[in-house]
């Protein structure tokens, strides 16, 4: 089989775009970073997704950005609520080079492991603007690793791989659905209270929300929550 | 003062690229990764270096690339030695995706603390030949990061230095005597013992054992160490 490097963050996107790499026929290795993040709730889902997905690995790194800060998403300054999406800023849970050190990680292990293709669940339309989802970014990537690696320069360059790119959140959700994806093990909110359940009101909430609104049905965690 | 983040070692390239970038006007902060190396020392020696060179700053972050493996340099198989230097193969001291690893956390920190550039002591000629460690891949590194951050998309993109790119062992060495640097402070060795004294048969020593009587000098490490 086809090996694979996912990036899962225990969200809703990195499972879906999981879904969707097992689906085209990839064996999944799947790489969560714990970079510092306030939300440490979406490791404990993030766990519970490479089980659904039936991950051959699950690789879980420490690596803290929180260190280098810059971002209210590892305790520098206070997480942004009902904010307005249809702006062009780049709110405060922007993490500096976020994606890439995680694609450079998931580079290495790539290497190690001989995997074909890095999976990221990145989307440029339902997002809060960081510049490192955009598809021209992860061209840039991928051509980086094809000059980074060994395995690249020996003939065997690296695909990066984001098949949510141009999707809604809706669609996403959709798709997911159709692959048999549990959202009830995903954790999406950037706030959580003590006892996990999502604010509601940070960006990755009103995302959320709105996708599971727009797509038609009830969003799974919020029902499992409630019960 | 414009600010440079350096990526520093604790071996004789990073401290000589910091020296250079610190005599063309640059205020440097100091990146050290504690990677899981098995030669710790140079840890201790990049102290040591972040001190001489006058950081304002020394940031040291632990990021276990020995969890993802695939180097002898992480535990993964044996440290050559005695080897021959005119091959084109790629060593096993070769650590998969390390320098895009170490760039990408030097990216962040550059956003976050407002740098203008990173300095790196890669050099292409007297080196193992590894991928990440040539000029074409230093380039494609420059082009991502203008399209990876906040600072990149808002027109204050990232230059990446490489001073030493093209100058042989000899003229690192003469060019860093010149400048003041104190190379018995370095440790080059990828596999010392457990006092610290360098095996002198991993490509690291020879490399710089011959770099040494090239340029006409004795090496001050291994004087202080005889002393």
């Amino acid at each position: 089989m086809i090996r694979a490097v996912l990036l899962l963050s225990g969200g809703l996107d990195s499972y879906t775009a999981g879904a969707i790499a097992k689906a085209g026929g990839y064996e999944l290795y799947a790489l969560t970073v714990r970079y510092g993040q306030v939300h440490a709730r979406e490791i404990e889902a993030a766990r519970d997704v490479a089980t659904a997905l039936g991950a051959v690995r699950h690789l879980e790194l420490d690596v803290p950005l929180s260190k280098i800060g810059g971002s209210a998403l590892v305790g520098d300054g206070v997480i942004p609520k009902d904010r307005p999406l249809d702006t062009a800023d780049i709110p405060s849970t922007y993490v500096p080079a976020r994606n890439t050190v995680f694609l450079s990680l998931a580079l290495g292990w790539a290497e190690v492991v001989k995997a074909e293709a890095i999976v990221i669940g990145v989307n440029a339309l339902d997002y809060s603007g960081y510049p490192d989802c955009r598809p021209e970014y992860l061209r840039a990537f991928e051509r980086l690793a094809s000059l980074a690696t060994k395995a690249g320069i020996e003939g065997r360059p690296l695909r990066i791989l984001s098949p949510l790119i141009e999707l809604s959140k809706a669609e996403i959700i959709r798709r997911g659905l159709a692959l048999g994806v549990d959202y009830a093990l995903t954790h999406s909110c950037y706030d959580p209270a003590p006892d996990a359940t999502p604010c509601g009101r940070c960006d990755s909430c009103v995302l959320r929300a709105r996708g599971f609104r727009e797509a038609g049905v009830a969003d799974p965690a919020l029902v499992r929550q409630r019960q």
